[in-house]
This record gives C-alpha cells, structure tokens and sequence, in this order.
C-alpha cells in the first residue's frame, strides 16, 4: 500500500478519537450559532437563561447552519490530516452565524477582531454584534474571514468557486451549495465550470449540494425529487454524485468522513494523473487531445440533513425540524413564553458546553484539536484575502501599440480605427507577461467584439472534445469564453477578490443581464476597504462594446445604455467609469484600470471603425485628467479671453464624433458663432469634488464650462445621468443634455444618432438655439440642418445605408487656429 | 385501433406526399431566408445573380434558420392533422429570417404587412426590408407574427413557454431552444418548469434542444457532450428525451415525423389521463396526492442537425456547414467576388425555387399545402397576440378592503399597519374573482413580503412530492413561487403577453436580479404599441418590497433601490413607478396597475408596519393626482397667499415617515418658520409634461413648489433620480436632492435613515440651512438636532434597538390647521 493510498485509507476511516474532536467542534459550533441568534448576556449558560438574556429582536437563519457547520467540522478534519490548501465558499449565505462561529472556533476572528477574545468577554461581544447596529451582517460577508462570497443575494457560489481555483493549482473551493440557491439561474448554470477546468493547471471546485429540504416557506424543488433522478441530472452535469443522507450522530460522521476523504481522493488522482510529465516535459493533461473529449469526471456531494438538524424538534405540537419553519429563529416567542425559554436552554445545553468551552470561555483542548494550523485555517488561507499580499501585474508599455499619427490628420477616413483592437492588442501581452495571473471572461463575444488578439498568446480554455475544424480552443488554453454573462463575470470576481487580474467584456446592452453581481461585487468592494485586514483586491474591470449606437442592424433590443447608469449609481471611491474617444484613450484608460484595486472600472468604446482623435502623448494627459477642451475641434479665438456663445460637450466616442462634425458645421457655416467643444473621459469628473473623489474643482469646471455659457452636452448613455452629475455646479439648468433618449430601431447608424437627436445636425439647431446671443445666418444654418436632415430620411430608406456625404465625413482640420 | 391511437399512427409514419409538401415548404423558406440575408432585388432569380442584387452590407444569421424552418415546417404537418393549438417560441432569436420567412408563407405576414404581399414584389420588399433601416430586425420580434419571446437577449425562451401554457390548457408552446442559449444561466435555471406545470388545468411545452453544435466563434458545451451524458442531464430534469440526429434528406424529414408525433402523443397523453374525472367529478389531476409525487415525464426532442445546413459545405477549401463560420453570412464576399456569387447562386437554386414560387412569386400549391389554416396557423394563433382581445379582470373594489380612519387618527401609532397585507387581501380577491386569468409570482418571498393572504384563495402550484407537513402546497395551486427571479419574472411575462393578468413580487434589491428581463419585456412594449394589429398586452406589474430602508437586519447586500432608477429610464409612456405612503394608496395604486395595458408598473413598498396617512378617500384622490401638498403635515397658515419658507418633499413610504416627523418638529420647536409638505406618489409627475406624459403642467407645478422656494426632496431611491426628473423645471438647482446614498450595513432601521441622512434631524438642519430667511432659533434647533442624533449613537450600539422616542414615534395632528 503506499503512503497515498494509506493516507487516503485512514481519512475515510476516522478513528473514535477523531471523530470525537470533530463532534465536539461542530457542537460548538452549533452553540455559538444558537448563541449568535439568541443571546445579548450570560454566552457560557452560567445562569439559567433569562428574559433578560435575550436579544430584543430576534435575527438571524438557523435552518442551513448546523449542516454548514458539519461540513466545516469534517473539512477541518481532513485538512490536518493532509495539509490540503481550501476554502469555503457559503452558498446558503443565511449560515453566516455558523460560519462566523467556525472562524471564531478557529481563532481566526479573535486574531483580527482583537475586541472579540477568546474568552466570555469575546463570546459576548459575538453574540451581540450579530445582526445588529455596529454589528455584522447576518450574512456570511465582507468582515468574515475566509470568505469571497457574499450569501446575500444567491446564485454565485459556484461562479466564484471556479474563478478562485483557475491558475491555483493546489487550491481546492470546497462550496456549498444550498438547495434553495440551486433553483436559481446563475447557479444552475454554473455547474458547467468543470468544462473549462485543467486539472493540471487549475485546482479544483468539491461542490457539495446540501439538501435540507426546504427554503424561506416552502420545500424546494430538488429536495422533493427522486433521489435516483438527481443524481442523475447531476451525472448529466458530468460530476461523480457521493450521497450522504441523515441525522443519526454518529453514524454521519463516519459516512461523510468517508465521502469526502473518497471526494478528495478523485480530484487529487485526477490532478496527479494530469500533472505527470510526458517525454517533452510537458504536463499531459495540458496537451489538447483532438477527438479525444474524455473529461475527468470531478466527484461532488449531495448531503442531506434535517432543516435545522439538532435544534428543536416540535414547538407547540407543530415539527420543526426538517421544515421551512426550521428557516429563521424555530423557537420566536422565548422573551415571554417560559415554555420556550425552557427549551431554548434546553436545546442549549444539549451541546454540553461544559465540554466545549473552559471556565474562562474558550473553546477546550477537544474542540481546538479540529483546527488546522496558522495559514490552512480555511478561515485564514491567504487566497481568500486577495492571495495575501497585492501582485500587480508586468504591465506593457501601451505606447509600444499606440496609434502614432501627424496632428494634422486626426480625424481623417483613412485613420479610422476599430478601437477596441488596440485593447486586444494590449490583452496579449499582458497574457504574454502574466502566463499565470491575468484572463479575459468573455459571453462568447471576443472576437466579435474585435479583440481576438489575445487568441494569438492563448487559445481558449476548452476541456470537453475538439475537433480539426476548431481555431484557438484546447486544453492549455486560459481565454475564458461560454455564452453566459453570469458564468464569466462571476469566475471573473472570483479570479479578482483572490489576487489575480483581469477583464470582462460583453455586449453593452447585456451588461444588465449580469447587473446585479457588478453591484453586489461593487458593494463587497464598498465594505472591503474599511476593513484594514483585507488585502487590496485587483479591479473589477469591465468592457461594453457593440454598443446602443452601433447596434443599428441588431435592433432595439440590443441597444441599452444601462448599465453605465447603474454602475453610476455606487460609490464614487469604488466606481470608475471611462468613456475613451477613441483608440489610444482606450489605450491610457486600460493600463490605470489594470493596475488599480478595489474598484469597479467600466469602459465603454464600441468595436465599428471610428475616428482616432488624440496623439499618444495627447491621449495620456487627456484621460489622465478625464476631460478636455479641443481646441483643435472649435472655434475660439485663441488670442482672446472671451467666453464661447455656446459649448458642445460630450462623453463617449460615437457621439464625440457628431459632437466634432457639428462644430465643424458651426465653423464652416457660422463662423461668427463660437463653439468650444469638450470632451470628456471621466464622466465622473463633471461631480462636484464633495459628490465624487474625481470631481473637478470649482475652479477647473468654471474654466472649462464658464459659468453661464449654455452647454448642450451629449452623453453616451442616457441623458439624465448627466443632470445627475452636474447637480450643484453653478447654473446647471445651463446644461442640456443628450443621449440615448430609447428611440431604437433596426437601421442605419447614422440613423441611430439622428433617431436620439444627437446627430451633428440637431447638435447644430440646439447650439444655435440655446446660443444666447442671436446670430445672424443662424435661422438660414438651421433651415440647412433641417434640409439635411430630410435628405438623410430619403437616401437611408432607398439605399439601406447612410449617404456618401455621412459615410466620407472627415475632419477638415483646425479652423479655429 | 382507437382513433386517436389511429391518429398517432399516422402522424408518426407520414406519407411521402406529406413529406413532399414538408420538404417543399422547408425548402421555401430556406429560399426566403437566404433572400433577407442577400438579396436586394431579383428575388425569384428570373436572371443569373448580379452583384447588384446584392445588398451593400450583409447583415443577419443564418446557421441556425434552416434547423428552425425545419422544425417549423413539421410542426404545420402535425396541426394540419391534430388541430393541434400551437405556439412556436424561438429561442435561437438569430433565425429570425427564417420565422418571418414562415409566416410569409403562411400568409399572415401579408395579412398583417399588405405591403410584403404574396408576389414578386412583396417579395423583394420582404428581403429589403430585413435587418435595413426602416426595416425589421433580424431577430424574432415584435413586428412578428406569432411571436411572444424576442430573440434578441438569449435564456428566456422556456420560461415565456411556460407562462403562455399556464392556465391554458389547450395550447402547446413549441420551444425550440439554441445550445448557445443553453448555456446561459436564466436557461439552464428554466427546464424546472414541469415542477409547476398540471397537466389538468395547463398546456404543455415541448422543448426542443436544436444542437447545430457552435455559438458565434466556438462550439457550444452541450453539443460537445458524449450524447449518453447529455440523455442524462434532461431525463435528470425529468424530461423524457427523444433524440433525431442527422442531415440526410429525407431520412430526417421521417425520423422527426416520428419523434415530434410520439411526443405529442405523449402530452395528450398526460392530459388525457390528468384530465379525466374522479368521482366527484373533479379532474384527476388536480388532486392533491402527498406522499406520492410521481411527475408526469414530459417529452423534449434533442435535434442535432449541422449549423447551416443545406448552406454551402466548403468556402476556399474551409468548412463551413456545421461549423460557427455559419453563425452569420457564410459567403461574405459575393460583391466583389465571382466565385462567391456563383456558389451564391447555386446555393439559392439548389432550393428549386420554381417548384416553391409561381410565376407571380406566390408560393406553389405544393407548398401551401403545408399551411394550417385560420388561427391554427402559428403566426396567426391568437394566444401569442395577448390572447387576441382584451379580457380585463373583474375587478373587486379595493375600498371594501381599505383602511377606515378618523382623519384625526393619522399617523397614530395604533394605525400602523403592514401596508403589504392590504395588498395581499386586495390579490385574494382578484383570485377569487378571476379564478383562470390571475396569478402571483414570487421568488420565494410571498409570506417574507405580506402578500400570504392569496394563499387563502389558492395553494401554491407543486407537481412534486408534497407531505402532511406541508402547507398551502398542491396541484390545484395557482400560486407561483420558486426561488428564482429569472423564473418568475419570466413567467409573468409569458402569461401577460397571452392576455392575462399577474403581479411579481420581490425583494427590492434582487429586482436588479432580473431587470435584464424588465427592460427587455419594457422594449417589447415599447415597440408593441406602435403596431396597431397588435392586442394590448395587460400589465407587467412588479412589486418591490423588503426595500432598502427596512433591511437593516439583512445588511449592505438587501439595500439597492437600483430598479426604480433603472426601470425610469424607459420610455416614459410605457413605465409607471408608484411610491404609496401608505396602504390606502398601495390599494389605490394597485387598482389603477391591474387594469392598465402595454405598462410596465413598478410599485415600490416595505414590508413592516407603517404609519398610515390617507383615508381611502383622500387615497384616491392622492394616487389619482399623483402627487399632493400634504396642509395638516405642514404649518403654513391656510388664510395666508404666501409661500412657505421651505418646501419638503418626499416621495416613498420610509422617507415620507421622516419628512412628516421633520415638519413636526418645525412645528413644534421653530413654529416661525413656514414648512410646506409635498408628497409624490408617482415620480414621474416632477418631469416636465415634454419629458414625460405625466409630467404636471407648469402651472400645477408652481402651485405645488413655486417658482423659487428651495425644496429639500427626500427620495426613496438614489437621489440624483430626481435631479434627472426635476431637469428644466422653474430654478431646478433650488431642489435639494436626499435618498439613498449607499450608506447601508447591519443596524437599527432608523439607523439606516440616519446614515444615509434622511432621518428627521438631518432633514430639520436640511430645512434650516436651505431657507432663505433666517428665522430666529434656527441656530439652536440645529444643534439640538445634533444632540438628538448623538444620543441615537449612544442609544442604538447599547440597546441593539431604535430609541423609543423613534420606535413610539407618533403623529401629535395638525398644528397648521
């Protein structure tokens, strides 16, 4: 027998003395659940339980938590019996209690919380921050330690699993996954992860589906299925199914320990059978293997233990245990019910914490014996908290791919550019320089969104068959592609909040598909910082293409702006937004997003040729500022200190463009009139310093906005964002603002801008018409507009594309100067 | 032989004329399809292909229409014998070509378009037309006949299905579903549908899994899957699957005969034996059986043809049938290209066009033959048009359910009631009185957020196992809960778009969960109401409860009031958002929502007991209206012109609590100071009525806030929603903006007021520093208002509660008056 397989022999047969220690820690474990629940005063039961002992509101979910706690305990175990490197990611975020207490169990909390001892005094303090002001959240979260899953809004335990393990070898995500969380979408779709997870590079998710039958008020869908058909659905995901069914102690302990020793032995065979070395020294499991699809089949547990399991079993006639009534507090009226203030105590005390905790409150030498040591404390792995410590990428120097033109031909046809092209360009090489801690996640739209680039440093990560007529798809590869907003933005979290580094991109208007895990996300980060234990974790960073204004041919359903507002709506610490104009803007924005930490980035640039506006040099101070006056676009008189008669703003690079071609209309057709035309990066920026961190100053907003020229400001997204942003600068009412006001359509795009009115030519009717000073020429330059307008609507409807003189357009160059 | 056993009989073993007229018609509209995709004229190929038939940008997709016309083609044979009601519902949106290809052919697209008619130039109209501007899209829409799933965001098409069948029970939802959109988590999340689905009172849907094996640049999961796996994964969803695969002519045209007749066989099957009656006359399957949740295995067809089928095989020596070089144009370069355009050519002949059109374009006799006639035709069926008239509900009258008060006795602290509950009686009625066309939708929640009272009307729906724990569980429930928004949501959806009536409730927080689908569904509205053949769809109308203010129990995560913002930037005339105050206008609101068409109504309000202001009379007119000066709330004098010092507005149920509190304590403590209090029950009305169709008149707006005294504005939600509402108002930069500012974490609930400073006091030194006359004792109120909050400090972080100055808050009547 070797020493492998006599190690594994022994994990799956705990001896008594074991199994002593894990019960005795799942006991307490347990009590401090209860206790968490239950108790403001006397944790240790000194005392017969009070009135007075009890909290005045009663919070908290004991249904899921014993189960957790279970798994906690054997997981435990198996740690110190093999130095395996895990986390515990918490579907059934409810358990947070349990989880806390395992933490606390571990010595981890106390360690990092100081105020929180390992002594009455701490049990107390415990017991009384769950759930409460100035306390924690009920939830397993942000202040727990060990965690990278929020439990509050379910569906993402699995998606943040797989995202921890890719590129960490040695780590296994022990996750649980709860039943009511597995009738959600997100989580039913992300079970497919093991397609994209290389057993010689990654490590490894052990799913444990923990079926306790029931949710908030009602069975749940699974637990009521015949067990032979789920495991067959299971088996359908691909996954070996382990069933451990029950609540006799301690007969559980002796079959989970054996499922889950049995569960850890097939993802290490797997990963040992991957990682041997073939003649060229080559791991064999990284070879893609053509017409050769077999997929390691990863094993998962279903466990299946009462609601509430060791709690009270009937109150007043009505079971309990095992029910949905089991969810939140099973015993509610103890304050004024002797009965069930009796069988609180009752219930208490059938953990016996005189064997749990000693005279002075800590937990025994019984319990303490389950912990691991120092960093294989699942509470306390540094993968959890950001790796440890912050490891900033090799970042490329962009100017090596800039787009290096003459000044004198910015915004010419032939410069046209597909922007995001560059970013792709600058995605390969950060895989080049970081084999190991940088992806893209992608809803199956890399290449589409034009940046396939990457695909020329790694194929895509595919470990189900392939065939000859396959391009970039294999096993070595580590571009994350599935159709499923929700799987690649979550492995993206998951990749992130444990250190590495990376990108999301998507259709624009599908970014609300995956809205709500940007938000939570954002909020964990929001949470995050406050707290001094938590290692910076690397941006959450995002990309919209295929924008509103370029999905004239996909139609109305594939233009929405907004998840740009949405992400607005966080908090500035957290939150940045840039909306480059063009190519090397991209450019300078991508490479502060990959090197910030905790926050949320969103870039939205669409993926059609556009016009390249800005030198390398101009594009670095551009959007390092967030925002500028292009001279080179209006007409001011550059030898004058006089105000504009009107200003064009705008945020985003389709409309920059009509914003440019108006004021190139304006200098043209009514050179009298003069235009200044911003342009801004950093919406953001357009916040007064006291609403945002990036706002400018008063003094930078006067001198780039006046303080009572009117400015029509068109935006990217929809207009009312920017009467948000601007609210308290001097005279907003000034501001008008533009943007996509929901008129789409399948059409032509030029069209798209006309049907929103943000095309040159009613950018040029709103400048005259919200000119202050009248002009002459300006009734004639809008009659024009107008004429222009109707010849556009005639030409789009008999040629099906946009005429010559809109498709040909280019910048004539700098009147103004 | 039976007849109906006859029937199957002959329906599984189709004649070779059948399959004649099958093939003829698939072939059609295989011709039709690729004529969208190329073709700008010459659409019956009367000369040789020139590049100038060809359209100047190729837009639209074409590896999955061929596998959809074939579907679509034996579907028409099966109705043709049954009388089969059917709806076709296309997941894969990306064929859209070939679904109005088909509902060319059926004639209803003539029927509806007069235009696109049934000759050679509706013809060229109906391929100019498709992906252009001023066209269609070129996914499945609107615009489509038949159509109730917009093809455009993938993952919805199975939960449309099910919300079209439920309580429909002679309709089968045809539901072909694309492996791309398999993957996508709402998708996977979806196929639990059967769990709710009684087979007595509802229809059925049958899905059809169509592998053609690639998404947009990869291959899909499922389609790489040893076939044996992915058998599993669908009978572990508890399907029974029946499997075609193949490309061979006719062969497939017999084997799917056989399989889509077997499976019809086995739905009426089901019903039959669901449907027949026990002894007391009572459908069978309606009957509630615990202890044995046998589930009737529904049918599902995995078909596997190659992506592109009958395209071309081979471009420049690449393959690219059965490849994702499919997806879109697969022969991109016939402008320019001779080669091309002759495989072009060659490829649209292999159809044997003369055979499917006559000399005047109309399609052949052949053909034809192959069309259900009537409603029974797909794209005629009126079920996919909201059920082809308007049925409104019966209506109770809410004011029997009302709240009756002394208006003496508002805001009393004994009137504080859970304002939810008035709308759970409100929907029990609705169920009582509309036993067949109403239902509620929530994940998981509906007890959580008050609304149980429906379940004394009906149970919920459960086809699995129930036991004698159980409550309010059965076949017979028309209650709709799983733990799932994606399913819910797009349940309601579903069951609305076939002209019934629902509501969906949440949390409000994982409202953003599912605004994905409440964006898109607003879409669908949007460009619904613009086609007059289309039936007024009744409202999709989403509850918002457990909102961000009253989850200081759950924590930062369950605190994001992002829908309403979201859902305001729809288009005005399709969106309405209420914010009652209390539960007399929650029932007026409600009233109003359940009789309206093309909405989508969004009803934001908490869950725990809340003071109640409005009588049902003074409700009514309040909703009405809008909006309100609330007189006995403020201190103005009535015999007084003049204007207030200051105007507080609200506009939620949670902060108007606190701007009422505010006003009394002006009242009580700094009386020369004239406070106006405004409630805004409909956000809405404070856009300008050219922004919005309810926005107030100019008039009514001054009345209400005067041109020029400055406003603190408490809002339920982010505050800069109300600058974006307010924009273009008189003076808009007097109105200061409050609400939720992201400031949420675990604590007491006035806590959570406190800190994102909307509570009482803040709101006083809010008032105080915003009037524009100095009023002696200003100063003093301030800082008593400092002491007050410090003393909430201390209070909260000892007591682990509100102080019972805040818990016992009343309101102390009108001093104004």
């Amino acid at each position: 027998m070797s020493k492998s397989s006599e190690l594994l022999e022994a994990l799956k047969n705990p001896t008594d003395e074991e199994i002593r220690s894990v019960d005795a820690w799942w006991r307490a474990d347990c009590y401090l659940t209860a206790g968490q629940i239950y108790l403001q005063s006397n944790p240790l039961l000194r005392t017969p339980l009070s009135a007075e002992d009890i909290k005045p509101r009663l919070l908290g979910h004991w249904g899921t938590s014993p189960g957790l706690a279970f798994i906690y305990a054997h997981a435990n175990r198996l740690i110190k019996r093999t130095g395996q490197s895990m986390i515990y990611i918490t579907g059934p975020g409810h358990g947070g209690p349990a989880i806390v207490g395992a933490t606390y169990l571990e010595d981890t909390y106390s360690e990092i919380y100081p105020r929180v001892s390992q002594d009455e005094e701490g049990l107390h303090r415990l017991f009384r921050q769950f759930s409460q002001p100035g306390g924690i959240p009920s939830h397993v979260s942000v202040t727990t330690p060990g965690s990278i899953n929020e439990g509050g809004e379910l569906g993402y335990a699995l998606v943040h699993a797989f995202g921890a393990i890719f590129d960490n070898p040695d780590l296994i995500a022990l996750t649980v996954v709860g039943d009511g969380e597995a009738e959600t979408g997100p989580l039913e779709g992300s079970w497919k992860g093991i397609s994209f997870v290389n057993p010689a590079r990654d490590g490894a998710v052990l799913p444990i589906l923990h079926l306790n039958g029931a949710k908030i008020a009602s069975p749940t869908v699974q637990a009521r299925k015949d067990p032979e058909q789920l495991r067959k659905l299971y088996e359908g995901h691909g996954y070996e199914v382990l069933e451990v069914t029950g609540d006799d102690v301690p007969g559980m302990h002796y079959r989970f320990a054996e499922a889950l020793a049995t569960a850890w032995g097939k993802i290490r065979a797997i990963q040992e059978e991957a990682r041997e070395l073939d003649e060229n020294g080559e791991m064999k499991g990284l070879a893609q293997v053509p017409g050769n699809g077999e997929m390691p089949r990863w094993p998962m547990i279903i466990l299946r233990t009462p609601k509430g399991w060791t709690g009270p079993h009937e109150v007043d006639g009505t079971v309990v245990e095992g029910t949905w009534r089991a969810h939140q507090v099973p015993l509610a009226g103890v304050r004024d019910n002797a009965e069930h203030l009796q069988m609180l105590e009752n219930w208490f005390r059938s953990y016996k914490p005189e064997e749990l905790f000693d005279e002075n409150g800590a937990p025994t030498e019984l319990v303490r014996a389950n912990n691991p040591e120092g960093e294989l404390r699942m509470s306390a792995n540094p993968v959890a908290n950001a790796g440890g410590e912050y490891q900033p990428l090799d970042m490329p120097d962009w100017r090596e791919l800039a787009n290096y033109f003459d000044p004198a031909e910015r915004g010419k046809l032939a410069g046209k550019k597909e922007s995001t092209r560059y970013l792709g360009e600058f995605m390969r090489e950060l895989y080049k320089r970081n084999p190991e801690t940088f992806r893209v996640f992608c809803p199956d739209e890399l290449n589409s969104n034009r940046l396939g680039a990457v695909l020329e440093e790694s194929d895509r990560a595919w470990m189900e068959e392939t065939n000859d007529l396959d391009v970039s798809l294999s096993r070595s590869g580590r571009v994350m592609e599935v159709l499923s907003e929700h799987n690649t933005h979550g492995w993206l979290e998951g990749y992130t909040l444990t250190g590495r580094h990376g990108l999301w991109a998507s259709y624009e208007s599908f970014g609300m598909v995956s809205i709500s895990q940007t938000i939570q996300h954002g909020k964990w980060l929001e949470e995050g910082i406050h707290l001094d234990w938590r290692t910076p974790v690397p941006a959450l960073n995002l990309l919209l293409s295929s924008t509103c204004w370029r999905n004239d041919h996909n139609g109305f359903s594939h233009q929405g702006p907004g998840m740009l507002s949405s992400v607005l709506n966080l908090r500035g610490d957290i939150v940045r937004a840039y909306l480059p104009p063009d190519g090397n803007c991209l450019l300078e924005a991508a490479s502060h997003v990959f090197q910030s930490t905790d926050r949320v980035n969103l870039i939205v640039q669409d993926k059609q040729p556009q016009f390249q506006w800005l030198t390398p040099e101009e594009a670095h101070e551009h959007v390092k500022r967030g925002y500028g006056i292009w001279d080179w676009a209006g007409n001011e008189d550059p030898d004058s200190d006089g105000d504009p008669d009107i200003i064009l703003g705008c945020a985003g690079d389709v409309v920059t463009a009509e914003v440019v071609a108006a004021a190139q209309i304006i200098r043209e057709r009514l050179p009298k009139m003069k235009v200044r035309v911003v342009n801004v990066v950093r919406p953001q920026v357009l916040a007064r310093p006291k609403d945002h961190p990036r706002g400018m100053t008063n003094i930078d907003f006067t001198e780039t906005f006046t303080d009572h020229v009117d400015c029509v400001f068109v935006f990217h997204g929809y207009p009312g964002t920017v009467h948000q942003l601007l609210h308290g600068r001097p005279d907003a009412d000034r501001f008008h603002a533009r943007g996509f006001i929901e008129e789409g359509t399948t059409t032509s795009p030029f069209d798209m801008v006309v049907r929103n009115r943000v095309d040159r030519y009613h950018l040029v009717e709103d400048a005259i018409n919200n000119c202050k000073r009248s002009i002459r020429g300006g009734a004639d330059l809008k009659r024009w507009c107008e004429a222009q307008l109707a010849k556009h609507h005639a030409y789009v409807v008999e040629h099906l594309e946009d005429m010559p003189e809109i498709a040909n357009w280019e910048f004539d160059g700098n009147l103004g100067k």
